[in-house]
């Protein structure tokens, strides 16, 4: 397995280099890049530090939680910090490829045109991938050899480790990317009518700068968390049906993944017929999911015993089924893979420029904003019903996999999780390729040395990432709907284990709850599940303030700029791109706090205050909410873009017109949804799955210490509390200075 | 009962005779208050002949359901017509008095002032008070009496047919008044640059006429129906805790607030030192839930026994709580009450203009629509988590109360809710105050002839409505969330009694969910809580897109008469109002169908599909994802619509101002979030509750047929299916000629 993993690194190292061998084109692209560069490291380095903190403090927290053993206590904190380190690692080097894939994008659509542009994009891309499957088989593997039937307690610490970081990075960078963006965006296509990416505008390195800290290393952490995550379910629950045999096939999957993954980057390269790039990267897809389907067939058959009976350290319910294991997680593994299809299939509908959805907005625009607003959450709201249905359609199909018994059909969900995760390879290359052309496309249009044939290589290059943007981010959330689904049977197995020790005391504070259920037909189960919907609205609505917040400082600074300095309009003067960097990067270091505390001790509240039952509906609830939510904030966000491009490319009045006016409000209202909110949900959902499992066995020990449930209760609850009134004030805190200028500008915002 | 029930209908005969008796002001006023009266009976009128085939098909498939006896099939039938047929009535009468209510309230205004007007406009809301109360009473009464211990299924059927039309009218009518609404703001105040109610727009009758249709007549059907079904729900609960005992404390609880009501609703008057008109309404609300609180601890000691022991027919599980009966109803009833007041205090802190989050949302029109718009959806968010929280408080407070039986918590729950609803006299009072004293300002501006101290008068009457409005809309959905908790209790029993009866069959089938669990960790019930949390976002996004629909098709109507009566605007035409009238009309009615399937449908494809078990989560899922959705498109919608008003004040910039056009786009954004889609979740909780309830016995009996359990499966779900894909068509229904219109007009839409 680590020769596995070590495999994909190399791959990952041998891209690297070709991607460095392209050329870098002109001088003045080469200075934009560089700027980009240092702001996108000068982020990264300055969110690390602010986190170490939690890398350091949690692993004490961790330890004090409940384990088999000593040792498994110490594995569980140690890798939480491996988990981080790699998460940390995977965005990083994801971003640090993309800072200089872009300019070499640039340069090779300048220079030899839309094939070698796209194949150096797509092989940028394909490092993340490579990192993400590699690093992630790679710390299960150690774990697996160094623990063996300990292995999933210690993962437990591995995956959440990973998840953190990954949700950290996942806000900020989206807080960071938006703010630059629609601040970017309000002064100068709105106020000031100068186009996208034009120098003039203060904001533009820090909107290019965010297109890589938010959308490259922000996407990379969270898959490689999917990733993790989804294994440590896998590995739990393959256990538990199969005892310590069930370790070895869930490795043996993204094993698989791996190699088809490697298959999937190198196939992908345009042909002759292809109507457009997308086409190159179905192809690539598609390859590599069929191949992966039959080898895990094979795999099944090599790994796998035939039958549950004779295994040693099952329950005797689970030996009893007769159905043939081996076909069960074929059926499982394809479910996952046929998801992943439908998920594309489906984004695309309601995302693409030549669909119905996109064009009812592009119509709606003939009847103001406020219309454009409202078919954009109407589409969203619906898509995501039909994504939730879809997803729902495979957790229930994996489940009759089970026939009957819930511990398999937990592992189906695990393995189908599993399955769609063995085209992550693939999905992470095809997510980062849309930073990577659409920064490319930046420096082409702030260089000025990019015209003719490139800059329209660059215009498609640009609209195809923006597909396989939202493509990712649809299977990102199904993967944590897999995740949290299967995570379920482990918060059951610890709490089951917890009660089966538990002490008179703990008895009689259950009552009812003695034996384990979450039916949600009891008032207090159900007030859990109401709290754990609520998170989800609460989080989704921080993350848009914070945006809304720190975009407010971007708009007053550049036109404190364009006031201040007016050579800048004229062309004789450099706007400071410096400050907006910084301003950014206060900011949303600044903001990701609040939603970061709420992911982690609500769960924590919850569990201690209320106990285990509402704690579980708590989590469902987040699932049921967290799943429709994300898809909704991510499509209605990516149907106003392209709405948007629908009318730039000529429809109902084109460039210019007031139809275009409405359509450029809505996409701005969808960048906090689809790059901030939204993909931000993925790895919440999986952080207070995290947590909830790690707490559970304290939760259900502590049941009768009042005094200790209370204090762990008011701790949580109490800094929650704490931090957002904290962010409330905030949003009252522009300076008096900024507010003067404001007044002094108060010329007319709208063209 | 029926004696107080009575004494409610008199005195709404006396508010009636009252409010006739005022003076109606000049002809011209008179002649716009007969179009609107016009307009709203035939819309009503469309409408009742609509829904008829529902009343008449539905009790004959309910009949098919599984009943203890024959008689009880039937009564549970009938009843569901009476049950409508109240439904429909309340709406009605509240209606037709609040569209002449309007006319004299702008008539007291120019004549007599503030007091007179205050409590004629309070006294017409007093009237649709009375008879929400009078009527549900009454036919709780009378279901009691004549069914003794069978009367809590036969209040299934009265509650599901109020549920229904209550359903039904309220979808309706919100798509009429936004429609109407949105569509005269889009061409009026965005394209003319006319005031609102301007005479010169079309659409304004239609805009007064939805108001009473749907503000009016749907809320006080929603209000009934929240009422029955509450009442419903205790009377059930009250039956399994207390044997036939229990069915009469429930009905004791709402006589106190028949009584209490009247108190409140004729305490309200303005008082020399209030510094609004909001003061008075507070006093009145606070008094009467004063002497609400003592009038129950007076009946608590009356009517219920002091220990559960020694009750007949009860459970030896109830039998052995010792704790005081009478003790845990004070204490739910007082839970009620002071939910019911902190989510009047909350509600005015989202809404009002004086407050944090309205003023946030004025400061971001600074910047443009879209940051109001990004600020009033996270302001929207966020309040829906606090509600959330306090509703989760409340029912906890119940379950708590319940000292460790399900049974008694959920009749706590039960009385919780009946003790929130002791205020709904005086909450119905409230809310049609808001459409009767929007709709005399309307008359009063298109007739011209109020002005000066008259006009102001009837502005602040108008704001005082904007929060009354959004208050009853909190506690419209507390009570939903409250009944559905209780009507669990109700589906665990019509399980639970299925299951003990089950054959072998059945048993085999059903496997480990052989005893009643609705326990979240199985897969395939989180399976069906995800689509509960579906059903929630379709059903917003489906009344959203209508709305969105409807009003384009006033903007192009409009439009056209501008085009084609250039006299319109210099004041020598009259415009065409019954055409808006009649497309609102045919449109509303057109569009409320795929909704109302949905509701109905969703549970029963649910439960015979997937099982009992997920048709429980089902239910969860919606009542977390409701409670949330409904409360955050109640909230941003009215926050937006009071920063307008906050703007149109004169700050930032005042009327006219680009802050202003962005407040307006806002407003027009929150007009179906606030009065379509987010009111309508209510009704939609509860007759999703209700079908399942209804259902359930039959999911349970026919858990072996499987091809029975296809065979409504398919229908249930084709039948959705279809009318989500008919509606889909009628979006690209705007005919040929319409496009034409639009191209031809093709002025800038932005002032």
């Amino acid at each position: 397995m680590a020769v596995v993993a070590l495999l994909a690194l190399a791959v990952a190292g041998v891209l690297v280099r070709e991607v460095l061998a392209a050329g870098q084109g002109t001088e003045r692209m080469q200075n934009i890049a560089r700027a980009v560069q240092q702001g996108a490291s000068a982020y990264l380095a300055r969110q690390f530090r602010t986190l170490a903190v939690f890398v350091i403090l949690i692993p004490f927290l961790l330890y004090l939680l409940p384990a088999e053993s000593t040792a498994v206590a110490i594995g569980r904190s140690a890798f939480f910090v491996v988990g981080a380190l790699f998460s940390a690692l995977t965005g990083f080097i994801g971003m640090w490829l993309a800072v200089r894939g872009n300019v070499r994008v640039a340069a090779a659509a300048r220079e030899t045109g839309e094939k070698v542009a796209m194949r150096i994009a797509f092989r940028t891309g394909g490092v993340a991938g490579m990192i993400t499957v590699g690093l992630g088989l790679l710390g299960a593997a150690i774990v697996v050899i160094a623990y063996g039937g300990d292995a999933p307690a210690v993962l437990e610490g591995f995956g959440f480790g990973a998840a953190l970081l990954a949700m950290f990075m996942r806000v900020g960078g989206g807080i960071f990317t938006k703010a630059a963006d629609v601040g970017a965006d309000l002064v100068g296509k709105v106020e000031q009518g100068i186009p996208e990416d034009d120098p003039r505008n203060a904001a533009t390195i820090a909107d290019n700068v965010g297109d890589n800290v938010g959308d490259c290393a922000g996407m990379a952490a969270d898959l490689f968390e999917s990733y993790a995550v989804m294994l440590v379910a896998s590995l739990i629950l393959g256990k538990v049906a199969f005892g310590t045999e069930g370790l070895v096939f869930p490795l043996i999957v993204p094993m698989i993944g791996v190699i088809t993954a490697i298959i999937g980057i190198f196939t992908t390269a345009p042909r002759s017929g292809d109507r457009s790039g997308m086409a190159a990267i179905n192809r690539g897809f598609f390859i590599s999911a069929v191949i992966s389907a039959i080898l895990v067939g094979v795999a099944a058959f090599l790994y796998l015993p035939s039958s549950f009976a004779g295994l040693t350290g099952v329950s005797p319910e689970i030996a009893a089924v007769t159905t043939d294991p081996r076909l069960i997680a074929i059926g499982a593994v394809l479910i996952g893979l046929v998801l992943a299809s439908a998920i594309q299939i489906l984004t695309g509908y309601f995302t693409e420029t030549n669909r119905r959805p996109v064009k009812d907005i592009g119509e709606s625009a003939r009847t103001g904003p406020a219309t454009v607003i409202l078919s954009g959450i109407s589409v969203g709201l619906e898509s995501a019903v039909y994504s939730a249905l879809i997803i729902g359609a495979a957790v229930y199909g994996a489940f009759l996999l089970g026939f009957g018994n819930v511990t398999i059909a937990l592992f189906a969900v695990a393995l189908a999780g599993t399955g769609l995760l063995t085209t992550v390879g693939v999905i992470v290359s095809m997510d980062t390729f849309g930073p990577v052309s659409d920064n490319a496309q930046g420096i082409a249009e702030m260089s000025g040395d990019v015209d003719g044939e490139g800059a329209q290589v660059l215009t498609s290059l640009d609209a195809v990432g923006n597909t396989t943007k939202a493509i990712t981010k649809g299977i990102a959330i199904a993967t944590a709907v897999l995740a949290a689904t299967a995570l379920f049977g482990a918060f059951r197995t610890a709490i089951e284990t917890q009660l089966a020790g538990a002490t008179q005391g703990v008895k009689d504070a259950l009552g009812s709850f003695g034996t384990f259920s979450l039916s949600v037909d009891s008032p207090n189960v159900l007030v859990g599940l109401v709290i754990g919907a609520a998170v989800v609205f609460m989080f989704s609505g921080l993350a848009i303030m914070a945006v809304g917040r720190a975009a407010g400082r971007v708009v007053f600074e550049v036109r404190e700029q364009f006031r201040t300095k007016p050579g800048i309009m004229e062309g004789t003067e450099l706007p400071d791109y410096g400050r907006v960097v910084d301003i950014c990067t206060r900011d949303s270091l600044r903001e990701l706090a609040t939603p970061g505390l709420l992911a982690v001790l609500t769960p924590i509240a919850v569990g201690f205050a209320l106990g285990y039952a509402p704690l579980g509906a708590f989590l469902a609830g987040a699932i049921a909410c967290g799943t429709l939510m994300a898809v909704f904030l991510a499509n209605s966000g990516g149907a106003w873009d392209n709405a948007k491009k629908l009318v730039e490319d000529g429809h109902h009045g084109g460039k210019g017109s007031s139809a275009h006016e409405a359509t450029v409000i809505g996409d701005t209202v969808g960048d906090p949804f689809k790059d901030t909110a939204g993909p931000a949900i993925n790895p919440l959902l999986k952080v207070m799955n995290l947590v909830a499992l790690l707490i559970a066995p304290a939760v259900v020990a502590y049941a009768d210490n009042v005094a200790l449930r209370i204090g762990v209760t008011v701790v949580a609850a109490g800094i929650v509390v704490a931090a957002v009134i904290v962010s409330k004030r905030r949003s009252a805190s522009i300076s008096p200075t900024e507010e003067n200028n404001v007044k002094r500008e108060r010329e007319p915002i709208s063209s």
